[in-house]
């Protein structure tokens, strides 16, 4: 069993950096927050006797050794990174979890039979720079290195001179480096559906497949007084129509179906201008990959449909793509197995957030165990998890590894 | 006649200070720039041995002596400031017409009766700081000086220290100082109307009122995917069933109401995150009060069906109201009389923007004269009117006001 009170201390203190007023986080990536964490995370895992690697994209490993070096390694993490006010919960949880059972290991004097590897993956949250999961993609191969180094965030700063700025451009080729058997992720659920069904711990099936990609309309700037409704490219309109469709077009599809424009920006964005250029993003998410491509299909449609009523250009540009993945039933046993033997109430519950686990699944057996999020808010200060659940999901996935290891 | 060429070498001249790339002015209100063009406004008033005072609002004058001290001044002018990334016409020739004006009096040692005052109107724009037409409503009487003095931009920054820092807060207090006998101004008409029936300038008859507004939608951060879609407060999907709205509600009044908005600002505006708080504006105008008074009504309307249909709060602020205004016939009569003896095909025109003159009308008898705008476009780079057409304009302007001078 984990230490439950090092465990919470551990939870504290990591949301201290970062921390906002609010009890939430603002750590975004490669941020002068992102350096203080991970300088603190590297302390934590020296403190371990870890071996310390930090590939060439700022991926975090620390390395326990196994009875059996030649048995591929479990490999078990998360991330540090957070969203603008985001929680204190999402990602660092499952950090401090892998962390929390290395130190259980230790302070028992526990051999493993498979090494353990814990890992703070860069940039998952794909706020400041997209795609979102974008560490754990270049080190499994989805994303050329070279490209994601180009990426910039909304300033114009580019992704690789600020991973250089903080210090934490590794030498290590971001690709794994040895044999690896499996990956367990711990995360907070961020739906409802664990507290719904009055479940303490949640045994992940899988993650919804999603498309997110930005549509720019490009309309004329003109006065807003004198220029008759008639004569108007409106750029805004044209997007509010969009926007509008992309809440009601998951309606037409499944329960799972969700559509979202997260982020918009309009320009002049002067009271008596009408708008002249708009971007805007969708986000759709489903189990299904067919529902995925045939939602974003629709969202081009209104776009195009939009564009000709206002009279206005559009483009449209991809940002990311990921199937819905299965996890292994290795990893689902073992998660369920944690759960049966601890005696918690659990459930089967498919993730409707994509995870560093989207990834390590195509390179090795993966799984990952939710804890509760009350009220299903993330992304968000108010994001909740009481330290009851969160100790019940951080043991779990520590006995879950620990089988994996043994086996 | 006015000086055709100096005229139009002016307007270059002027063009050059917060000019471009691409040919337009951002010369916002209270800027390094807005300094830059006072300075130069100055020197030429200095040049023509105006008397110049400024006011405590920064509102500029230039006084020439008439030969009756005793008479009502004659006031023509308008302003120096523009929207971000506007035309280098809109204000600005109305305030080089002016100074034409007087040059060509003084250059041909032209006495007239009355005394005749130049005037550059601070912040016209409304788009830093609002309500636009401020430095004339607050020289009215129409706002009250330490409310408008307590503004603040978008960044925070305050109306009363900007103007300080610029160095323009006068010590004249910002009401009339003499007796006025009438208002002229100069503008391009920035709507379609003159170029679509071949006039060569507008006889402007008055000016459509308006109501100006901004409504907050205050909903639930939260995560995109994983947060079912019955679950979401989105404040971003309220804002644009608005939007869509305020761009129809006009098409069910008359054919001169006109709806916009024009500003938007979503928070905390990122890909995957539902949007949690969206403010946008409304501008809504029509010759009509009863229409503009209905208007704002509908949107308040649709804001609290939104409102209903997401589950988040809302709020408004009104920004701005102006009825609508109706010109005295002495100035119409000689604006009309001047196009009539300089033999320029002219057109009467209710116009659609505001000007200062909506102030002024409350104080004197007011006129104005409008220039053809190429393809009605304004608060834009594209905004153009021919050198021929501005001088008809510039012309007409200086004939008339030379006839309300001498009556
Ligand atoms: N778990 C999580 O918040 N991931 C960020 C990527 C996503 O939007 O699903
Ligand atoms: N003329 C002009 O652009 N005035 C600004 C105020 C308005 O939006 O009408």
């Amino acid at each position: 069993d984990v230490d439950r009170e090092r465990f919470v201390e551990t939870m504290k203190e990591q949301a201290d950096i970062g921390g906002t007023e609010d009890g939430g986080l603002y750590r975004l990536t490669l941020s002068e927050e992102d350096k203080r964490i991970r300088e603190w995370f590297t302390t934590q895992m020296e403190e371990e006797n870890l071996d310390v690697t930090v590939d060439e994209f700022g991926n975090m490993f620390g390395y326990r050794e196994g009875r059996n070096p030649d048995a591929g390694t479990v490999l078990v993490g998360s991330h540090l990174d957070s969203q603008p006010y985001g929680g204190i919960y999402d990602g660092a949880m499952g950090v401090v979890a892998a962390l929390e059972l290395v130190r259980t290991l230790n302070e028992e004097n526990i051999e493993t039979e498979r090494p353990i590897e814990i890992v703070n993956w860069t940039n998952e949250e794909g706020s400041r720079f997209q795609p979102a999961m974008q560490g754990s993609g270049v080190w499994a191969g989805e994303h050329a290195l070279d490209e994601q180094y180009a990426q910039t965030d909304a300033e114009g700063n580019v992704f690789e001179e600020e991973l250089e700025r903080i210090g934490y451009k590794g030498s290590v080729p971001a690709e794994p480096q040895k044999e690896y058997d499996s990956y367990l992720e711990l995360h907070i659920e961020q739906g409802p559906y664990l507290a719904e069904h009055d479940a303490e711990v949640g045994i992940v099936t899988g993650i919804v497949g999603f498309t997110w990609g930005a549509i720019t309309f490009c309309g004329e700037a003109d006065h807003s007084g004198p220029t008759p409704m008639h004569y108007r490219s409106d750029a805004l309109v044209a997007a509010a129509d969009v926007i509008t469709q992309i809440r009601r077009i998951p309606g037409t599809f499944g329960e799972r179906t969700v559509g979202t424009t997260g982020y918009i920006d309009a320009k002049p964005n002067s009271i008596n201008i009408i708008p002249e250029e708009v971007t805007f993003t969708w986000d759709i998410r489903d189990p299904d990959p067919d529902i995925i491509e045939a939602a974003r299909e629709r969202v081009l449609t209104e776009a195009e449909y939009a564009s000709e009523r206002e009279g206005v250009d559009w483009e449209y540009e991809d940002r990311m793509w990921t199937d819905p993945v299965h996890f292994a039933d290795k990893c689902v046993g073992a998660v369920a197995g944690a759960t049966d033997r601890l005696g918690y109430d659990s459930m089967r519950i498919f993730s409707g957030a994509g995870h560093d686990a989207t990834h390590m699944h195509k390179l090795m057996d993966t799984g990952m165990v939710f804890s509760v999020s009350e009220n299903g808010k993330s992304h968000s200060e108010k994001e909740y998890t009481s330290w009851a659940d969160c100790y019940k999901a951080a043991n779990t996935l520590a006995n879950a590894a620990f089988e994996l290891a043994t086996e």
